[in-house]
Protein backbone atom coordinates (compact mmCIF):
# COMPACT_ATOMS: atom_id res chain seq x y z
CA UNK A 1 0.00 0.00 0.00
CA UNK A 2 1.11 3.87 -0.67
CA UNK A 3 2.74 4.88 2.60
CA UNK A 4 6.44 7.21 3.25
CA UNK A 5 9.47 7.00 4.48
CA UNK A 6 8.14 7.77 7.85
CA UNK A 7 6.42 4.40 7.98
CA UNK A 8 7.99 2.45 11.19
CA UNK A 9 7.99 -1.00 8.61
CA UNK A 10 9.71 1.34 5.72
CA UNK A 11 12.48 2.81 8.27
CA UNK A 12 13.09 -0.95 9.79
CA UNK A 13 13.82 -2.15 5.79
CA UNK A 14 15.99 0.77 5.49
CA UNK A 15 17.69 1.01 8.47
CA UNK A 16 19.16 -2.90 7.91
CA UNK A 17 21.58 -3.59 5.34
CA UNK A 18 19.46 -4.28 2.44
CA UNK A 19 20.72 -3.91 -0.45
CA UNK A 20 18.65 -1.44 -3.21
CA UNK A 21 17.71 -2.79 -6.87
CA UNK A 22 17.79 0.73 -8.80
CA UNK A 23 16.33 0.60 -12.07
CA UNK A 24 16.95 3.61 -14.44
CA UNK A 25 16.42 4.35 -18.30
CA UNK A 26 18.88 3.78 -21.06
CA UNK A 27 18.82 5.63 -23.83
CA UNK A 28 17.43 3.52 -26.73
CA UNK A 29 14.60 3.00 -23.88
CA UNK A 30 15.33 -0.55 -21.80
CA UNK A 31 15.30 -0.61 -18.60
CA UNK A 32 18.81 -1.16 -16.68
CA UNK A 33 18.54 -2.77 -13.08
CA UNK A 34 21.53 -3.27 -10.50
CA UNK A 35 22.00 -3.67 -7.16
CA UNK A 36 23.70 -0.44 -5.16
CA UNK A 37 23.91 0.46 -1.45
CA UNK A 38 20.89 2.55 -0.16
CA UNK A 39 20.49 4.92 3.01
CA UNK A 40 18.23 7.77 4.10
CA UNK A 41 19.94 11.33 4.25
CA UNK A 42 18.00 14.21 5.59
CA UNK A 43 14.94 12.29 5.41
CA UNK A 44 14.94 11.33 1.79
CA UNK A 45 16.24 8.26 0.06
CA UNK A 46 20.18 8.36 -1.21
CA UNK A 47 22.48 6.33 -3.63
CA UNK A 48 25.96 6.57 -4.43
CA UNK A 49 27.85 5.92 -7.50
CA UNK A 50 30.81 7.11 -9.37
CA UNK A 51 30.79 10.11 -12.43
CA UNK A 52 30.42 8.35 -15.48
CA UNK A 53 29.40 4.99 -14.72
CA UNK A 54 26.16 4.04 -16.62
CA UNK A 55 23.13 4.28 -14.12
CA UNK A 56 24.42 7.90 -12.63
CA UNK A 57 24.73 8.74 -16.56
CA UNK A 58 21.25 7.47 -17.50
CA UNK A 59 20.08 9.63 -14.56
CA UNK A 60 21.79 12.26 -15.62
CA UNK A 61 19.66 12.25 -19.17
CA UNK A 62 16.52 11.14 -17.21
CA UNK A 63 15.67 11.53 -13.79
CA UNK A 64 13.27 8.65 -13.54
CA UNK A 65 14.17 5.97 -11.32
CA UNK A 66 12.34 3.18 -9.06
CA UNK A 67 14.08 1.17 -6.36
CA UNK A 68 13.21 -1.96 -4.42
CA UNK A 69 14.61 -2.76 -1.22
CA UNK A 70 13.75 -6.49 0.53
CA UNK A 71 14.37 -7.70 3.42
CA UNK A 72 17.03 -10.09 2.73
CA UNK A 73 15.96 -12.33 5.51
CA UNK A 74 12.33 -11.99 4.57
CA UNK A 75 11.59 -11.05 0.65
CA UNK A 76 7.86 -10.80 1.65
CA UNK A 77 8.67 -7.58 3.58
CA UNK A 78 9.99 -5.12 0.42
CA UNK A 79 9.04 -1.41 -0.41
CA UNK A 80 9.11 -0.20 -3.91
CA UNK A 81 9.95 3.44 -4.52
CA UNK A 82 9.13 5.25 -7.77
CA UNK A 83 10.01 9.22 -8.40
CA UNK A 84 13.11 10.77 -9.92
CA UNK A 85 16.32 11.36 -8.89
CA UNK A 86 19.16 14.31 -9.11
CA UNK A 87 22.81 13.95 -8.69
CA UNK A 88 24.90 16.01 -6.55
CA UNK A 89 28.99 16.12 -6.06
CA UNK A 90 28.25 17.78 -2.64
CA UNK A 91 29.19 15.32 0.14
CA UNK A 92 28.99 12.57 -1.55
CA UNK A 93 33.00 11.72 -0.13
CA UNK A 94 31.09 11.34 3.00
CA UNK A 95 27.97 9.90 1.66
CA UNK A 96 29.99 6.85 0.11
CA UNK A 97 32.10 6.36 3.71
CA UNK A 98 28.67 6.33 5.86
CA UNK A 99 27.35 3.83 3.22
CA UNK A 100 30.73 1.53 4.10
CA UNK A 101 29.95 1.84 7.85
CA UNK A 102 26.56 0.84 7.19
CA UNK A 103 27.53 -2.61 4.68
CA UNK A 104 30.82 -3.15 5.52
CA UNK A 105 31.45 -1.82 8.99
CA UNK A 106 34.40 0.05 7.63
CA UNK A 107 35.38 3.80 8.57
CA UNK A 108 35.89 4.81 5.25
CA UNK A 109 34.94 3.12 1.82
CA UNK A 110 37.89 0.99 0.65
CA UNK A 111 37.14 0.77 -2.99
CA UNK A 112 37.89 4.15 -4.30
CA UNK A 113 40.06 4.17 -7.68
CA UNK A 114 42.36 6.89 -8.83
CA UNK A 115 40.31 9.86 -10.11
CA UNK A 116 36.73 8.59 -9.78
CA UNK A 117 34.31 11.46 -8.25
CA UNK A 118 31.45 10.01 -6.51
CA UNK A 119 28.26 11.36 -6.62
CA UNK A 120 24.84 11.06 -4.83
CA UNK A 121 21.22 10.67 -6.05
CA UNK A 122 18.65 11.91 -3.96
CA UNK A 123 15.00 10.20 -4.61
CA UNK A 124 11.77 12.75 -4.82
CA UNK A 125 9.40 10.04 -4.32
CA UNK A 126 6.20 10.05 -6.46
CA UNK A 127 5.07 7.01 -4.89
CA UNK A 128 5.96 4.47 -2.02
CA UNK A 129 4.84 1.05 -1.90
CA UNK A 130 5.09 -1.30 1.29
CA UNK A 131 4.54 -4.93 0.69
CA UNK A 132 4.83 -7.31 4.21
CA UNK A 133 3.80 -11.33 4.03
CA UNK A 134 4.89 -13.49 6.14
CA UNK B 1 30.44 -8.62 -18.21
CA UNK B 2 27.72 -10.38 -20.79
CA UNK B 3 27.00 -13.79 -20.69
CA UNK B 4 24.39 -16.54 -21.06
CA UNK B 5 21.82 -18.22 -19.10
CA UNK B 6 24.41 -21.53 -19.71
CA UNK B 7 26.55 -19.96 -17.65
CA UNK B 8 27.56 -21.78 -14.72
CA UNK B 9 27.73 -18.75 -12.21
CA UNK B 10 24.16 -17.42 -13.32
CA UNK B 11 23.00 -21.14 -13.35
CA UNK B 12 23.66 -21.23 -9.55
CA UNK B 13 22.47 -17.83 -9.02
CA UNK B 14 18.65 -19.09 -10.67
CA UNK B 15 18.91 -22.63 -9.10
CA UNK B 16 18.57 -20.78 -5.82
CA UNK B 17 15.77 -19.60 -4.02
CA UNK B 18 16.74 -16.29 -4.65
CA UNK B 19 13.89 -13.89 -5.59
CA UNK B 20 13.80 -11.71 -8.67
CA UNK B 21 13.25 -7.81 -9.06
CA UNK B 22 11.29 -7.57 -12.04
CA UNK B 23 10.62 -4.06 -13.77
CA UNK B 24 8.59 -2.85 -16.61
CA UNK B 25 7.19 0.53 -17.75
CA UNK B 26 3.96 2.01 -16.48
CA UNK B 27 1.85 3.69 -18.74
CA UNK B 28 2.89 7.39 -17.68
CA UNK B 29 6.78 6.05 -18.42
CA UNK B 30 7.88 5.56 -14.89
CA UNK B 31 9.12 2.29 -13.90
CA UNK B 32 7.31 -0.55 -11.69
CA UNK B 33 9.70 -2.58 -9.67
CA UNK B 34 8.49 -5.73 -7.78
CA UNK B 35 9.57 -8.75 -5.99
CA UNK B 36 9.05 -12.28 -7.60
CA UNK B 37 9.85 -15.65 -7.67
CA UNK B 38 11.62 -16.90 -11.39
CA UNK B 39 12.91 -20.13 -12.83
CA UNK B 40 14.14 -21.14 -16.34
CA UNK B 41 11.35 -23.26 -18.69
CA UNK B 42 13.33 -24.87 -21.45
CA UNK B 43 16.01 -22.94 -21.72
CA UNK B 44 14.04 -19.28 -21.01
CA UNK B 45 13.60 -17.04 -17.68
CA UNK B 46 10.33 -17.57 -16.43
CA UNK B 47 7.97 -15.47 -14.37
CA UNK B 48 4.15 -16.11 -13.29
CA UNK B 49 1.33 -13.72 -12.46
CA UNK B 50 -1.85 -13.77 -12.21
CA UNK B 51 -4.38 -12.06 -15.24
CA UNK B 52 -4.74 -8.51 -15.00
CA UNK B 53 -2.27 -7.34 -12.28
CA UNK B 54 -0.28 -4.39 -12.69
CA UNK B 55 3.20 -5.94 -13.99
CA UNK B 56 1.60 -8.54 -16.33
CA UNK B 57 -0.84 -5.69 -17.77
CA UNK B 58 2.01 -3.43 -18.27
CA UNK B 59 4.06 -6.32 -20.19
CA UNK B 60 0.81 -6.87 -22.19
CA UNK B 61 0.96 -3.59 -23.48
CA UNK B 62 5.03 -2.88 -23.81
CA UNK B 63 7.33 -5.99 -23.33
CA UNK B 64 10.01 -4.14 -22.17
CA UNK B 65 11.61 -6.22 -19.18
CA UNK B 66 14.38 -6.11 -16.92
CA UNK B 67 15.22 -8.70 -14.31
CA UNK B 68 17.86 -8.58 -11.32
CA UNK B 69 18.67 -11.97 -9.25
CA UNK B 70 21.10 -11.28 -6.33
CA UNK B 71 22.43 -14.06 -4.27
CA UNK B 72 20.40 -13.77 -0.75
CA UNK B 73 23.57 -14.83 1.08
CA UNK B 74 25.74 -12.72 -1.25
CA UNK B 75 24.02 -9.36 -2.83
CA UNK B 76 27.54 -8.93 -4.57
CA UNK B 77 26.48 -11.85 -7.00
CA UNK B 78 23.76 -10.77 -9.59
CA UNK B 79 22.86 -11.21 -12.74
CA UNK B 80 20.65 -8.77 -15.06
CA UNK B 81 18.71 -9.77 -17.63
CA UNK B 82 17.25 -7.15 -20.05
CA UNK B 83 14.68 -7.60 -22.89
CA UNK B 84 11.19 -8.11 -23.62
CA UNK B 85 8.57 -10.59 -22.17
CA UNK B 86 5.86 -12.23 -23.40
CA UNK B 87 2.57 -13.76 -21.75
CA UNK B 88 0.74 -17.33 -22.11
CA UNK B 89 -1.70 -19.14 -19.58
CA UNK B 90 -0.93 -22.28 -21.49
CA UNK B 91 0.75 -23.95 -18.65
CA UNK B 92 1.07 -21.23 -16.26
CA UNK B 93 -0.73 -23.67 -13.48
CA UNK B 94 2.06 -25.83 -13.85
CA UNK B 95 4.25 -23.22 -13.70
CA UNK B 96 3.29 -21.93 -10.46
CA UNK B 97 3.37 -25.12 -8.75
CA UNK B 98 6.76 -25.57 -9.73
CA UNK B 99 8.01 -22.49 -8.15
CA UNK B 100 6.24 -23.03 -5.16
CA UNK B 101 8.01 -26.21 -5.07
CA UNK B 102 11.18 -24.11 -5.36
CA UNK B 103 10.41 -21.09 -3.12
CA UNK B 104 8.48 -22.94 -0.65
CA UNK B 105 8.94 -26.79 -0.55
CA UNK B 106 4.84 -27.39 -1.42
CA UNK B 107 4.02 -29.69 -4.06
CA UNK B 108 1.06 -26.98 -5.33
CA UNK B 109 0.77 -23.13 -5.29
CA UNK B 110 -1.14 -22.78 -1.85
CA UNK B 111 -2.18 -19.45 -2.35
CA UNK B 112 -4.87 -19.81 -5.66
CA UNK B 113 -8.05 -17.18 -5.52
CA UNK B 114 -10.83 -17.64 -6.67
CA UNK B 115 -11.46 -16.71 -11.00
CA UNK B 116 -7.56 -15.42 -10.64
CA UNK B 117 -6.16 -17.00 -14.14
CA UNK B 118 -2.77 -17.68 -13.74
CA UNK B 119 -0.12 -15.88 -16.49
CA UNK B 120 3.39 -17.16 -17.33
CA UNK B 121 6.04 -14.45 -19.27
CA UNK B 122 8.89 -15.69 -21.15
CA UNK B 123 11.68 -13.44 -21.39
CA UNK B 124 13.88 -12.82 -24.46
CA UNK B 125 16.70 -11.49 -23.71
CA UNK B 126 18.23 -8.70 -25.33
CA UNK B 127 21.46 -9.04 -22.99
CA UNK B 128 22.53 -11.14 -20.13
CA UNK B 129 25.04 -9.20 -17.28
CA UNK B 130 26.53 -11.33 -14.33
CA UNK B 131 28.35 -9.45 -11.77
CA UNK B 132 30.53 -10.94 -8.61
CA UNK B 133 32.66 -9.85 -6.05
CA UNK B 134 33.70 -11.14 -3.23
Amino acid sequence: MATTLDDPGVQALLAKKNHAVVSTHNEDGSIHSTVVWVDVEDGRLAVNSAVGRKWPTNLDRDPTIALVVYDEDNPYDYVEVRGTARGTTEGADGHIDRLAQKYMGADSYPFRQAGEQRITYLVEPALIRHAKQG
